[in-house]
Formats: structure tokens, C-alpha cells, sequence
């Protein structure tokens, strides 16, 4: 049986069936399969047996399996979804057509290859039992945000709504948006563009897929960092490019390898704060990048995803900022800036790709709920969006110095600490370790309450020495210190193996 | 110089600088070339000359324009974008490397299909100057909606919403909405499925996009209905398939022409309210599409756009409810249930297509914001949704009746309305006048303050009669009584000619 996730919504057996449900959906137990008994999946998923006792009770009153005498609770032979459509047939008592099951539903060859690509059980930032001390990367300080006013401007925008507004827009999104982001991506982030320019989406991983959609053809080859953000070697995998990596040092992209891996349609970036590795990109690879993408006729896409929270050093403005030949298509969010479930981020395209963009759009799904643009809008006209990200560039930043010193004081010599200019998240290197202990760090962490992540995932080679990702935005600087000093209890077993 | 429109955000001045900034960066007019003079643009926009003025102040002092002597306003040479992109190189002095303006982007095949479906300058919906009796399709009843109660439950829930609910969730939408979506489809459409093969969309565009992706090669053929809703049509071609459409008639899909259209991968139909026509599709005939489908390997997207508001007859439930086999994908819309810029619908999938379209789901844009699934779940729960539509029927019911009877006093024998038991919008056709006099009329219902629609750009192979689209939801009976009348006038001006 696959493994069993909590999704954290509503009370643990009602948790436990949703998810076992879904599994029995998916054929995983199939039809006839034998589940495991409640003690061993009780101590599997880490909840009573009772809790496992009700979920099987209710998938079992409604059909989902059935009880066989003594010998234990079986998947059913067929689901109560095909047997309910049968009853409401309205034409009445028209059985199947055969006993067999329906065919599987042809796919396309792209969602075929997005299968073969993705990894099976991918379960998309599935949710665990939180951890006391959880390092999870990509999350903002939830607690720095200013909640009170965003709801305030949300509300007030509400009652304003008018019917013009409640009904379907442009894409392209709101055109008070457009412009509060234009403006401020010039001010933050030396991003030079007219509003026209600008593209609300739905996050970065939508800014990929508009940029993939009209700019990669199956067989075209497209330039990932490796590591790199996995969302984007999905994407490109599945539209039928040929993905090519090419490594990162402590400065970001060795622009001395892009050549070899030429030619190329798109090459995809994260100049300002490599993920995951952390690494600025110096002004002369910026423009020696730049000058590969004009050579070759590449276009570059600019993943901008955190950049706003930068520590050390003069501020580096974006690379779509020193584009001159329209080459950079610059992708932004609000993920971290605000919040993830908010759904909102920018692409910012070069002039030329300003229609077709705007079409892909409206074909896509024809933008983003307009309260929410609106009130980003008045957000950022109003000042609260830098107030924010200047105070809580603050507080990361001492989140960020409690993490360096406690990682100093447990770790001293045996760990090497990388991507501390910027951004939210540090890399830990454990060169002493194999990184093939590392998934046994992550368990013994796991066993107190320490959640790290592994980085192999983002990588096309991976390392050889131990790697973790470490998160710090969530976390006060008291959870840091004794966080990182349970990691080092937890290193030190894993170590003495 | 390409027809200008307004987008009706902030003051005249404002909204025409815009438009005029937008053609420039489109290259319409390009480089060099003049403008119209400013009182001829006025009369051509229907704005005050000083209102042009203003605008073409702005542009010249932004870079945008030129002024030559008293020979005119032009489009500069270089645009300023341009211009400051190389001023803020932080390399300094790094002239362009040619004179030439850079190459445009070379597009993707996607892109290509894509750009040659949609119509050039092809605006999505643009709003325009507001009319008194403006018979626009599509929209709901704003005038229905209980949107105080939509705010204040959006405001409960905003106030509890927890650190992990403001973070990423997983593709498929919130669980509360899955289960809440599930329940009501069965009540309330005959939907049979479970809540895991529920997923919460940005709408009925985006249901088409992940079904086309997930299901369709270039060289696939797509049959839709002829007519049918452009979204489509303009997406399956972008995606390379062979639209083939079957043409339609009172009751909906004629199936019978089914087979001379086979083999087909995917049939895309409106079988509660066809649209645009209205046919209800009855059983005999619905029976027959799913024998097709299954005969032919094919599968079949229901576009159940707005049959919740049904006047005459037994309601007839989905076709997903009659299916057997998993043939059908079933979508559905807030956009008429609530409000379009809400962006929120659903896609029911048949179970063995939930994992390949949760992982789409999860590359194209992870998914809709938190806080109005929420929302739309309790909204649903607490009985609101099923009150609102109950109350909203009887009203356009009322508004439908006013809008038969007037147009029965003022075109008698020489109008057929179809379309009349569901849906939001009736078809008008004028069997006296040639289909290509629809244009004037529309024109001249427009001076007399009536908004009414053509229906070409729905068809193949459209209609040599006249017909008209005419939606009634946002209008009061009064109005709608005094639009039928004054778009009469209209008629009898056409029809002098």
C-alpha cells in the first residue's frame, strides 16, 4: 500500500478516510486488495487505532470496502461511484455494457510525458503532522505579515466592487495593478517596463507555463541551473523539451559552461538568489548570459522569487533591468512577499511577446479573482508592500544571524553554510556525512521535531556529500537555537552509525 | 490606425493615454509614424477634443509621441522603454549593439496556431462606453446576488485563516469545497462522483485548457458543436487539432452527424443549454452521444454552463450522470452561479484521469486562492448558494417573460426567439432581413442606447438569416421592455434601407 498522508483539514479519522479513499480511487490498493490491519496502519500513519477503526467503519458503510468474515477489510470489487451512476441512469435498468471495467482514457502525448516525469505518489507539498521545529523552505514569515491591514484593504475594496468589477476583465489583469507593479518592480528592482508589459498570474509556476507554452516547441532545448526549482524541469519536460543542465558554484550560473550547452530556446534563471543554492550572479555573468541569449537567439526566463529580502551587499537589480535586446521575461510572486494561497505574481514580457502572452492568458483561463488585484494594488500604492518587506528584512535578517551563529556553535567545523546573502533559506553542508545518509538525518531530525529537507530532488546530478534545505522565515530565533541544536543530537547519531 | 477602445478604469484622459500607449507598443501605429489629428480622434472615440489633448500631452512629454512643427504628433522613433533600459545598464556606456531594433522572438508551433486562430486584434471582452439597455450575454443577474452575505463570510473566514491555510496547498482545490462541490452537483445536477474527482478550476476556460492538454495530440480531431463557445475553438486549434463541428438544431447536438465526423479524440457540448442556441438536449439523444463515445474511444467535455437556471419543463440532469463508462468530463461555473472576477469553476473528471489532471493542475498554476474556495464552500453549506439560485430563477424568470412579451409586441410574425427554457440569454432571429445587414442593425441599435450581439463569430458556418444574441440577467423588466423597443426602431431603419 503507498504511503498514507494527513492533509490536516478537519479531525484525524475524517483525514485518514479522505486519504484512503483517494488511494482506493487511485488503485492503490486495487480492487480485491487485502488493506492492512488497523494496528499495523494505526502505527504506520502514527495515529490511534481507533481513528483507523472509524475511517475503515465509514469507507465500509459506503461501500468503498468490504469485510470478509474474520480474515480482515478488502478493497470492494467495484466502487460505489460506478454502481450510484448506474442507479441514477435515468433511462432506467440499462446495465453495463460488459462486466469489464471502462477503459483507461487515452492521453495525450504531453500528459504522458508529464507522467513519465513526474515522480509516482508526487503528492504536490503534501502536508505532515507539524513539527516544533520545522526548517521547511519556500514559506514567508507568516508572522511578520501585516494581516490586519490586507484584510482591511480587502474589505474595504469589497464593498466597493462594483458590477463593472465582479464581471469578467482583460487579461493581462487589472489595470491599477499593472501599473502599482510596474512602478514597483522599477523602484525594488530596477525592472524597466510599461505596464502594458506586465502579466498578472497566479504565481511563478503559472509564469513558467505561459513562457514554456509559447516559447519551447517539443525537442527544443531548454538551460536549467542544476540544481533548480523542480516545477520548472517538469513543465519543460512535459511540452517535450530536451533539458540540459548546467552547474552552479558559489556564484550562481558557470556561465563558462552555457556554451557547451548550446544552442538552446529558453534558458531559466535564478540570478538573484540561486534555488537552492543560494548564489548572487555577478554583474559580468549577468551580462555575458545576456550576450549568450542574443548570440543564440535564446530567451531568458528570470525566476525572482525572493530577491526582496537580501542582506549583505548593495542591493543587485534584476537582470531584465540591464536587458537591452528584449531576451528577459522577469517572473515575480507574492508567495513570499505576501502569502502563497493569496495566488498572485507577475511576468514581466518584452514588448514583442506582449499580445501572444496576453492571448495565452485569456485561452488558459482569462486571469486572476479581481478583489485580490485590486487590493495588492492599493497595497502597494499605499506603501504597506515596502513597509513590509523593509521590516521584515529585519526580523529575517535576525532570524537568519540566530541560524548562521547556532549553526556555528553545533556544527563549527563540520558544516559549511551557503546562500546567507538573500532570500529565505540557507543550504547546510555536511561534507563529513555521505549524502546518502542524509535521508536517515532527515528521520532522526524528524524523531525530534526538526523538520529538514533533502536537496537531491532539484538536482540533475546530485551531490555526493550531505546536503539540507533550511528554512528559517516561520521560525523565532528561541525555535532556531534549539532547533538546530537538536539537528546536531541528530547528526551525531546518524554520524556514530 | 487600429480601432481604439476604452477600458472604462479612472478618467476619460486616462483611459484613452492607455489605449493609445498599448497600440504604440503593439507597433500600431509604429515608429515614425503620425497620428490622427486630435479632433478627428475625439470624434472617433466620442470624447471631448481637450480629452485627446491631455493624452497626447502625456505621451509627448513621456517619449512616447513627437511633435514636428504644425505638421502633426508622431510616434517617436524610439520608444522610451528602449531608451531607459539602456540608461540604467549598470555596465554603463554599452551602446546597442546594432542600430537595428531587436529581432523579435521567435514563438513557439503553440504559439503560432494560436496567434493564427485568434482574430487579430482580438480584444477579450473589452468593456466599452455603458448603454441603458445593454443586452450582454453572459453576465449574471448582478442585481440578484446576496453580496452582503458573500463579503461577510469571505470576512469570517479571512479573520481564521491559519498560517497553513495562507501557505501552498496541494493541486485539486481545498477539501471543504471538493466535498461541499460534490454534494451540490449531485442535488443539483445529477453529478455522480466522489469529492477527489472534483477540481476547482479558475473557470470554464481553464477546464477546457487542462482537458485539451490532457487529452488531445496535434492532428487529434475535436468535434464542437456548430455554433459554439470561441473559447474552444480558439484552444483546441492553438493545441493543433482538427475542429470538425456538428451542426445543431432546436434540441441541441444533431448525433445522427455524429459518425460522419468520427474518429474523434474529444466532443465538446453544451447539452443543458446549447450554446448559443438553447437546444436541450434530450435523452434519446444523450444516450446515443455516450454509445458514440464509447464506441469511438472518444471522450466527451460537458460544458454545463448556466442550466441551473432552467424555466419550463422537468429539469433534465447532467450527462456525467448518465455516464457510465467514465466518458465524461463535467465543468461547471461561479461565473453565473456568483460573479465572473470570483475565477472560480470545477472539472469533474472521470476517476483514472484525477491523478494526470492534478499533476496539470499542479504545472500550469498550482492552483486558486485559498480564502475564496473557502468561502465558496461555506456559502454552499449553509444554504446560500441553493437560495440565491432558487431566487434568482424566479427573477429571470420574470426578466425572461418581459423580454418575450416585448419582443412579441414589437416584432410579432417577423421574430423567432429559440433558446427560452434555460440559461441567461435568448437567440432573436429576424428571418426577413439577410444576415449581413446584422452589423447596421447592430450599429443602429447602439445609437438608439441598445447593446445587442452578433452571433457570426460562434459559427463555422454561420447562418444566412439575421439572429441576434440577447442576454437579459442585468436588466430590469422596464428596461428590457423600452430596449425591445427602441432596438425595433433600430430594425425598421435597417430594414427601410
Amino acid at each position: 500500500m503507498a504511503q498514507l498522508a494527513l492533509d490536516g483539514e478537519g479531525s484525524l479519522q475524517r483525514q485518514l478516510y479522505r486519504s484512503l479513499r483517494a488511494a482506493i480511487l487511485d488503485g492503490e490498493p486495487g480492487p480485491g486488495r487485502r488493506l492492512p490491519a488497523t494496528r499495523v496502519l494505526a502505527g504506520d500513519v502514527g495515529v490511534s487505532r481507533n481513528t483507523v477503526l472509524q475511517a475503515y467503519d465509514q469507507l465500509l458503510a459506503e461501500g468503498y470496502l468490504t469485510a470478509r468474515g474474520g480474515s480482515g477489510t478488502y478493497v470492494a470489487d467495484t466502487l460505489p461511484d460506478e454502481r450510484v451512476a448506474v442507479g441514477q441512469l435515468a433511462g432506467g435498468g440499462r446495465g453495463r455494457d460488459s462486466a469489464a471495467p471502462p477503459r483507461a482514457p487515452r492521453l495525450s502525448l504531453a500528459a504522458q510525458r508529464m507522467l513519465d516525469v513526474v515522480p509516482r505518489g508526487m503528492s504536490w507539498n503534501l502536508r505532515t503532522v507539524p513539527l516544533p521545529y520545522d526548517f521547511r523552505y519556500g514559506a514567508p514569515a507568516f508572522g511578520d505579515l501585516p494581516l490586519e491591514t490586507w484584510w482591511r484593504i480587502m474589505g474595504r475594496r469589497a464593498r466597493h466592487l462594483s458590477a463593472r468589477r465582479l464581471s469578467y476583465s482583460k487579461p493581462g489583469g487589472a489595470p491599477e495593478l499593472r501599473e502599482a507593479l510596474a512602478a514597483y518592480l522599477r523602484r525594488a528592482r530596477g525592472v524597466v517596463c510599461s505596464p502594458e508589459q506586465v502579466i498578472v498570474v497566479h504565481g511563478t509556476q503559472q509564469a513558467i507555463d505561459l513562457t514554456i507554452r509559447m516559447l519551447v516547441d517539443p525537442g527544443d532545448r531548454v538551460i536549467v541551473e542544476d540544481p533548480h526549482y523542480p516545477g520548472i524541469a517538469f513543465n519543460a519536460a512535459a511540452a517535450g523539451a530536451e533539458l540540459v543542465g548546467v552547474p552552479v558554484d558559489d556564484d550562481g550560473l558557470c556561465v563558462d559552461r552555457l556554451d557547451a550547452a548550446a544552442p538552446a530556446r529558453l534558458v531559466c534563471v535564478t540570478p538573484s538568489h540561486q534555488f537552492p543554492t543560494g548564489g548572487v550572479l555577478p554583474l559580468a555573468r549577468r551580462l555575458e548570459l545576456l550576450r549568450f541569449a542574443e548570440r543564440e537567439d535564446a530567451l531568458i526566463l528570470e525566476d525572482d522569487y525572493d530577491s526582496e529580502f537580501r542582506f549583505d551587499g548593495r542591493p543587485i537589480e534584476s537582470l531584465q533591468g540591464l536587458d537591452q535586446n528584449g531576451r528577459v521575461l522577469y517572473a515575480g510572486t507574492a508567495s513570499k512577499l505576501l502569502f502563497p494561497s493569496l495566488r498572485l505574481g507577475w511576468l514581466v514580457v518584452p514588448a514583442p511577446l506582449r499580445r501572444p502572452f496576453l492571448h495565452a492568458q485569456a485561452l488558459a483561463d482569462t486571469g486572476s479573482a479581481t478583489l485580490e488585484q485590486l487590493a495588492l494594488a492599493d497595497f502597494i500604492e499605499d506603501g504597506h508592500l515596502e513597509r513590509h518587506v523593509r521590516r521584515s528584512r529585519t526580523r529575517n535578517g535576525a532570524r537568519r544571524a540566530a541560524l548562521l551563529e547556532a549553526l556555528a556553535t553545533h556544527f563549527g567545523e563540520r558544516a559549511i553554510v551557503s546562500g546567507t546573502d538573500a532570500g529565505l533559506h540557507v543550504m547546510l553542508w555536511l561534507p563529513e556525512l555521505a549524502a546518502a545518509h542524509v535521508p536517515a538525518l532527515c528521520d532522526e531530525a524528524r524523531a525530534r521535531g526538526v523538520g529538514v529537507y533533502e536537496v537531491t530532488g532539484f538536482y540533475r546530478q546530485p551531490p555526493k556529500e550531505a546536503a539540507l534545505l533550511l528554512g528559517y522565515a516561520t521560525l523565532i530565533e528561541k525555535a532556531i537555537g534549539d532547533g538546530v541544536a537538536r539537528l546536531a543530537e541528530a547528526y551525531a547519531a546518524v554520524a556514530a552509525r
